[in-house]
């Protein structure tokens, strides 16, 4: 038995909020190359990022995010270092420094409270929404917040990982305000209209690929509104002119990245293929926490729930302590929530397969009917 | 065969300056470990930063690091995203913005000068010395500069890649004055002096692993320098309070430098053994360019040689491409020098087996005869 099969069967339906599970014939078509790129004579991690057969898979992995989520033209598609995080202080540094403008924000969970903490430090950032009196369980309806008309841009997360929740759609923007999202943990996994936003941004390690590399999708006139004593990585200018290669890029995260979004493309069928897997996975665990006469109680108010991230509380610490041991003897791993929620979060991202849901689905009712 | 064996006969010497070529025992437990991470039941590539098995890796590396270059526990390792180009900006915002007091540069090469420019944006930065008016192939003496007793900082790049000018030795530099160098294509080939620096360091993709990963090696009581209104993924003591994962740190690239780092301790023997190879090396090929009457002529002045980036220039163009074609058919890539200095490099990390250096030494000789 080859190294590879045998590691195969060990492993483990892995729930982790990320970095995260990925397709495994991508890891598969990753061990395969990893001594000899074809055509290379050498690794993928051992050629310069100007070598034509990187500049290629680049080009291939931007044009396949562009294919997938339906980007024209207008906007560029980067690829940065930093995470999440340092796309907070990007876009204030690049949208908000010295603008005289004020950035909004709609806090409905973690990482948009991260977010405009660092925009505070480049200019006047304000929460017009915060959820925080209910625990980030819930969105703002119209009614609860007003975007001014002349904000540097509005704010929002369009799925708080942690928190479990999504926004069904876009929230209402002024077209004269450039929205900004970070859909770090919800970016392909539907359909998304991307000429809604100015700025629309996911690290990978959730649904894209590994840790290391941040997909950037900026509408291309708001690249010239930023000052050029903007430190030079975080001047978005700079990736856009060379292409995402002003330094070097990472460059093995983004040959993982551009081989996920193919499979997402050619195995699964494009983001409508998968939102409807994703609905019906996510929908499969809901109902049994609906179903569960309250011995699960779902974080998330209904309309928000998100479908990667499904967040609940069991009625006791002890009992979620038993619940991650057992689970683990079903080859269930990482399921514990975030403390500030506490309970069970199961991060159902594209690449866990129905497979995997339904394993924890039947778990769920199982640990329910002999503990509830 | 199996797909890595047949793969593996494929490979060519790979002369890149970066990313560059890896050990191959190290692509080897890399392409083992891709499906299942032993212990971890998923690929390192899909678990959490915070499971003990990444945290055990990343403090693994670390202390591989601390042994083989002596650090002491007065500094902090860390890893950074952003490559070396964000620390460019990241030491002028944290040592100079605000500080009142003036940066002083050491420019003998491409990449300091790309590092001034940034430090201009916080500061006031003055190049104390450049090599400019010779093509940058030579060192400063110690009468031709002086460092302030008060300066932020004296900087200077210990191997400019591009020229293949290396110090010898750390420059002079008075006591008051923390020493920062950029070692993006050095560390690692020789035993360093670390309590003489106030910063130190390097991108992973020449010399310790691949692109995605920058080692940072700071004195601690420096950290406190900065104003904590920095940006915050440019500011260091948040990647130092957390090590290294304030946010989702690059978990492949670490775990690929903590293999080669391991390598370096336990295979090759720790940094003088590895300085005594570099030395064979690198000496094997300047003499194949001195005994050439002329028809190689090294770009770097004799007393500041790089050990790792050699660079020489042919009679003409026409011959520059004539080698470059024919070396190809010898397995022999990734030759071209860099246009700013027209002609061949070859760069020869320490992953450059002896074998690599002595079939392009042949080569050379060879060409030479033919066409000199
Ligand atoms: C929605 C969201 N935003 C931001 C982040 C931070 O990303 P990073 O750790 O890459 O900075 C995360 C997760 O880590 C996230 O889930
Ligand atoms: C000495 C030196 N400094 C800085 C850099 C820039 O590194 P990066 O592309 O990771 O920003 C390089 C090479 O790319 C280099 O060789
Ligand atoms: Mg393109
Ligand atoms: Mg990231
Ligand atoms: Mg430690
Ligand atoms: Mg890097």
């Amino acid at each position: 038995m080859t190294a590879s099969a045998s590691s195969a069967t060990n492993r483990v339906f892995n729930f982790s909020a990320g970095p995260a599970a990925l397709p495994e014939s991508v890891l598969r078509e990753v061990q395969d190359e990893m001594l000899c790129l074809p055509g290379a004579g050498a690794s993928l991690l051992e050629i310069s990022h100007r070598d034509k057969l990187f500049v290629d898979i680049l080009h291939d992995a931007q044009d396949t995010l562009r294919s997938l989520l339906g980007i024209s033209e207008d906007y560029s598609v980067m690829f940065m270092q930093g995470g999440a995080t340092l796309q907070f202080s990007a876009i204030a540094a690049n949208l908000l420094r010295g603008s005289g403008k004020r950035a909004e924000y709609l806090l409905t969970g973690s990482w948009g409270k991260k977010a405009i903490a660092e925009a505070k430090k480049e200019g006047d950032a304000v929460a017009i929404y915060d959820a925080k009196e209910t625990n980030y369980d819930r969105l703002p309806t119209a009614s609860d917040y007003t975007v001014s008309d002349d904000a540097a841009y509005l704010y929002y997360c369009s799925n708080e990982t942690i928190q479990g929740v999504q926004y069904p759609s876009e929230p209402d923007c002024p077209d004269s305000v450039p929205l900004v999202s970070d859909a770090s943990s919800d970016l392909l996994c539907r359909p998304v209209p991307v000429d809604r936003y100015g700025l629309l941004y996911a690290c990978a390690q959730k649904n894209a690929g590994p840790a290391g590399v941040t997909m950037v999708v900026m509408r291309k006139d708001l690249l010239e509104r930023a000052d050029p004593n903007t430190p030079g990585y975080l001047y978005y200018k700079n990736h856009h002119d060379n292409d995402s290669e002003w330094n070097t890029p990472p460059t093995f995260a983004i040959y993982v990245l551009g081989k996920v979004a193919r499979w997402l493309r050619d195995e699964i069928g494009g983001l409508e293929a998968m939102e409807k897997i994703n609905r019906e996975k996510s929908d499969s665990l809901y109902k049994i926490i609906d179903g569960s006469n309250g011995f699960y109680r779902g974080h998330a108010q209904q309309d928000c729930r998100s479908l990667m991230n499904v967040t609940f509380n069991l009625p006791s610490d002890d009992l979620t302590a038993k619940f991650i041991a057992e689970a683990a003897t079903h080859r269930l791993a990482a399921l514990k929530g975030h403390r500030s929620v506490g309970g069970i979060r199961a991060s159902i991202y594209n690449a866990m397969p129905r497979e995997g849901v339904e394993t924890l689905g039947q778990f769920m009712t199982d640990f329910a009917a002999a503990n509830g």
